[in-house]
């Protein structure tokens, strides 16, 4: 059951008394033996609760109908571009966000309508703005020449496109510099500075409909005043764009809001739900009377999925001990990446504890899954999961020592 | 021509009098256009020199012959897989040095022949084992439950296994951390504490031939005392082991030779060749007896690799010109991952220069392929070319954003 408009983390993945991890009514465990029989490659693999994605998608709506807000709730499909799960929150009533002209593709693919799509990207190409431009996609316009770009495929194909400005207000986020990207150093966006340009390229464009303002400032954001901030920001924006004659429709502010990967040690760490971030900003979006866009990925579908997979040895030095496991950074790329913690739960019961650094077979240091953690002591075969996968890791994996690609 | 035993950097990859970058004989821009007519997702690409691979690959075989040295030379697969590639390799009389199951189904596949091929890795599996000891092919031994496994899988299939026994000699390669597996706490290899119950294991196996001692102690080693470092601590362990009464063959002491990213611009920062640390471990190797088992990969196929790319556009902020590339992150991964240095440069005439960051397409911050370089001033659509990108980019790319892949 949800507590205080939180999605239910311990509800939908939960361990049986006799120590084995459930996700909904499955055993892990069962699931990952049947496997083993079907393939070599069987191990690892994702799994996904549709149960989870239901409880994160309506903290977010129950919020924006509690506060009678017009929306778009936009999933980034770079998040995780699974069909299944994009098909799933398309029944959810959500639309898609895309970064590129592939996603795009899998987007129409799923059944999403197009004009409720939003295109973004530093570095759209020529056929991804005329694929966008064709079907009605909202495009968010990153830089001046990206204006120019579009508003060229849109001459060309006789077409008047829905373009949202992508500012960057130069709001710090906390977060990994890597995922920071609503800073001045950060390749996205269009400065407060150029604001006027890109108001006067937009404006005088017969091919262009500027319906509105977007930003993105970063991920893993878990400090609601960064998102209050920036919403102030954007209105801000907003006036000045009225001040020259527009009216705009629609306020997109992204994604990025974090979640918690430590819940499961730091319980008290309270980070904001999808609700609860609706809840900081709606007063000031009502005011505004514009219609607001999200675009949430981790938020929507990290905690609805684990990577399972299982111990092939135990070894030793005089240091450390290693778990050597079948899952690696080739599935789960944020640690290496990011220094990032994904919290890591034997999935069958075993007794003891020890500390452990957790690996993948990957040739390269970098392949690891945790550093020196407890861990209960596994038999080699063990099957483990690795938590809140589900966003940034099947869609971010690669073939790296040829591995086979898991999805 | 090789200058000093050295491949020959500027010869192969050269730029004309009108400015034009040419890979052997032929135009990089031609077949840049090229591409582009072909298909929408002709840009990016990359372009692999044979004959720079011939020099890089000589440097080595020279200097082995010169000091009549038994050897094996094992191209490491990890590096860049490329079926192509791999054949080249096999026909310049290399072998190959694998990493998993599927590596080694694809060095069958380019016609080497097993007997000479080693495989390697922290966590073989079952299936990986089972392949490497039904086509005899030589392991390298991580840990003592590989040993354990290798073991019981040559019992079952009734063969007797080539091993060798990775050591961790606990040396610092001076490198990114992620590039360090020779050190105490990499979770590479069996520490010097261990030898002996690891001979133990091997020793008293019928299904077991110890061949020979193995040791990779990382990549992008640029300081040769660390390769005359590594060959005393193993030749100190193969006394030890003869003590035990073993005989061995092989001294495989890895690969991990760095190049010089930077000669562009550092032409006086001296990297050894292949050949010149051949020729500062030549004597001891000759003293032992013993055949000499390398595993290259990057000073064999880094700098004959190119990935190829073209300008979507400029944008500027406050504090930087960005050059937005339709290269990423996804085929050249080692700048985000390691703060690694790629020379960029343009394959067609412009006049002028000016600070860039050039960054992706990718939504991700970490999509920077360098960072506030000179560069002369280029058009939209203008080529370039990321240098020495032949190890480690194709191989460890990815489909983030749903990009498509780059052979
Ligand atoms: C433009 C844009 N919108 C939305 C998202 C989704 O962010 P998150 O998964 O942190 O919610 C991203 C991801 O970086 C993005 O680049
Ligand atoms: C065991 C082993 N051998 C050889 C190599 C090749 O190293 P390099 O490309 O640095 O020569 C690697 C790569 O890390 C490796 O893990």
């Amino acid at each position: 059951m949800p507590v205080h408009g939180r999605p239910s983390f311990t509800g939908v993945f939960h361990t049986s008394p006799d120590g084995y991890l459930f996700c909904e009514d499955l055993q892990v465990k069962t699931v990952q033996d049947e496997f083993a029989k079907a393939s070599e490659y069987g191990s690892p693999f994702f799994m996904y609760s549709k149960r989870q994605i239901g409880d994160n998608v309506r903290s977010y709506v129950e919020a924006l109908q509690r506060h009678d807000l017009p929306y778009i709730l936009g999933y980034a499909v770079k998040a995780n571009n699974n069909l299944t799960i994009l098909r799933i929150l398309r029944d959810l009533g959500c639309t898609a966000v895309l970064v590129s002209g592939n996603e795009l593709k899998l987007a129409m693919l799923a059944g999403f309508s197009t004009d409720k799509l939003v295109f973004n990207g530093n570095g759209k190409t020529q056929w991804e703005i005329e694929l966008a431009v064709t079907h009605d996609v909202m495009i968010n316009a990153d830089s001046l020449f990206d204006i120019d770009h579009i508003s060229s495929v849109a001459r060309q194909l006789g077409k008047k496109v829905k373009m949202l400005l992508r500012m960057n207000p130069d709001i710090d986020p906390e977060v990994h510099r890597y995922l920071a990207t609503g800073s001045a150093v950060s390749k996205f966006g269009i400065p407060e500075t150029d604001l006027d340009t890109a108001l006067g390229k937009a404006g005088s464009d017969d091919n262009i409909d500027l319906v509105g303002l977007h930003c993105h400032i970063g991920s893993t954001i878990t400090n609601i005043d960064v998102f209050r901030a920036t919403v102030s920001a954007m209105l801000r924006y907003n006036n000045h764009v009225q001040g020259r004659g527009f009216r705009l429709k629609y306020l997109n502010v992204g994604g990025g809001l974090g979640i918690n990967y430590r819940k499961y040690i730091q319980v008290c760490m309270c980070i904001p739900s999808g609700g609860e971030l609706i809840d900081s900003i709606a007063d000031k979006i009502k005011e505004s009377g514009l219609c607001l866009i999200l675009e949430p990925g981790r938020s929507i579908i990290a905690s609805a999925g684990i990577l399972v997979s299982k111990v092939i040895g135990i070894k030793r030095n005089e240091t450390r001990s290693f778990l050597v496991i079948d899952g690696s950074m080739t599935e789960v790329m944020r640690p290496c990446l990011y220094g990032a913690y994904h919290h890591i739960q034997l999935i069958e019961p075993t007794s003891g504890t020890r500390r452990y650094s957790v690996v993948g077979p990957v040739c390269e240091c970098g392949d690891y899954l945790a550093e020196d953690i407890e861990l209960p002591i596994p038999h080699e075969g063990c099957g483990l999961a690795i938590r809140d996968a589900g966003a940034y890791c099947a869609s971010m994996s690669s073939n790296y020592n040829m591995r086979v690609r898991t999805i």
